[in-house]
């Protein structure tokens, strides 16, 4: 039975120390699809396997983990928003051919977290790995036979096209950031005080009229408060908006200019 | 048969001119339902009415016309909006249970528009009422029996009481009105630009993916593209709105500050 694809969810965020309390870090909940073994892994834990792939495969993007943050670790939104890059992280490694079979990969999602020894030999046959970097081509088997050879001009252009490609990729989606990103903050200040003065100035409107007590105004008087009242919602709605739209629409574009900013060095290795 | 309460439309303003096309001016087709008969007027005729009524009648509020205006006279923007000014002017008119009934009106409203003498003879006789000013006090005349006199200290306290009002009133309307413009300004300039700087950068995004020709990434290339266009098309929803919405309110309220302003010279006379 082929156990790829697989997939692994990242769950549950959980506050833990160790030392008896004098540290603390966050530990998520990993299951592979293809073993169904829950394992508890930390963002160093992470951090030393990107190390290792990074290192191993000159020539494959393996994709930046989240960014770290050096205060505000412990906060909601912060855990919430990591979980979420790691969760993009773990799609795209358990998708892609190379680097989802690749051993420390496998050690890393199987190992059990309780095996502190095994977790130890796992890591350290990984850091004594000596096919990595120039040698990993040492490794890549050369397709023999008719139609197997490549055209040398051929492959130049097309990593000359590539490159073209990327270098705009990057620019357009450094511009779309930081558009997306003014774009947002207009609508949680701007927008919204925009909005919220209309609200005032209907409101202010509204109990003018109701020091002109007549009863077949009152209706007119609850319209106009009610009006104030909407536009002060709209506010608040273009405020709340970001969140939904453009925020995982910029989480998604960083994790792809980690990609785009990986391939300048692959094709320089690749040109090599 | 009672001819009160009635409408009168007013449309089809039509462009002529007279000394063999020396002059041009604008003319309206106004129809009032207790006649049926259609009249031509042009802006000055309603002009010379509004000065009669604001003559005679110290205690009412005569709504003020649309502004005036030098230049531009014959565009269709400012006909169409003057048309809708002297609409809303009429109607309160009509609903007026003094105003609707004075000679002046009722000349205005009824004399053929072909008949020169005798629409002369109705000005004249108009410009000749005695009854103006102080002296429409003349025409009044006060209710007897029990229950008839009025309590001056009542009567103070409620002229004051309305005083109070219309100031607040004055002040909210004025309010309202810089906001409800200066929102209508950012709708048309800033949100517009705004959305269509996040278009511009989403069709980037999606030409920078067209170099990459993938035949699997054509969908994604045209949703990225549309997009960009669904974004563009927000921000020209956002420049066309205030036309729909606040402008309107901005015409109403404009007729509003009209009478708001007439009443502190009302109540003045009132005092007196």
């Amino acid at each position: 039975e082929n156990p790829y694809p697989f997939q692994c969810s990242i769950e549950d965020p959980t506050k833990q120390t160790k030392f008896k309390g004098m540290k603390s870090y966050i530990a998520y909940k990993l299951v592979p699809s293809h073993t169904g073994q829950q394992v508890h892994r930390r963002y160093k834990h992470f951090d030393w396997l990107y190390g290792r792939l990074a290192e191993k495969f000159p020539v494959i993007s393996v994709p930046h983990l989240p960014e770290k943050q050096a205060t505000g670790r412990f906060e909601e939104d912060f855990i919430s928003k990591r979980r979420k890059g790691l969760a993009w992280w773990m799609d795209h490694m358990c998708s892609h051919p190379v680097l989802a079979q690749c051993d420390a990969f496998q050690h890393f999602l199987t190992c059990p977290s309780t095996d502190e020894k095994a977790w130890k030999q796992g890591k350290r046959k990984a850091e004594k790995d000596e096919m990595v970097g120039a040698n990993f081509f040492l490794t890549i088997s050369v397709p023999t036979g008719p139609g197997a050879s490549l055209d040398l001009q051929e492959a130049e252009s097309q990593v000359d096209g590539f490159k073209a490609f990327t270098k705009k990729m990057d620019e357009s989606a450094l511009q779309l950031n930081h558009t997306a990103n003014e774009f947002a903050r207009k609508q949680v200040t701007g927008f919204k005080k925009e909005y919220q003065k209309v609200g005032h100035s209907f409101k202010c409107l509204s109990q003018a009229f109701e020091l002109d007590q007549q009863a077949f105004s009152s209706g007119l008087n609850q319209a106009i408060a009610f009006t104030a009242e909407a536009y002060d919602t709209i506010g608040d709605l273009f405020a709340d908006q970001p969140r939904q739209d453009l925020d995982p629409v910029m989480d998604l574009l960083a994790l792809y200019q980690g990609h785009l900013a990986n391939f300048p060095d692959i094709i320089h290795v690749q040109k090599g």
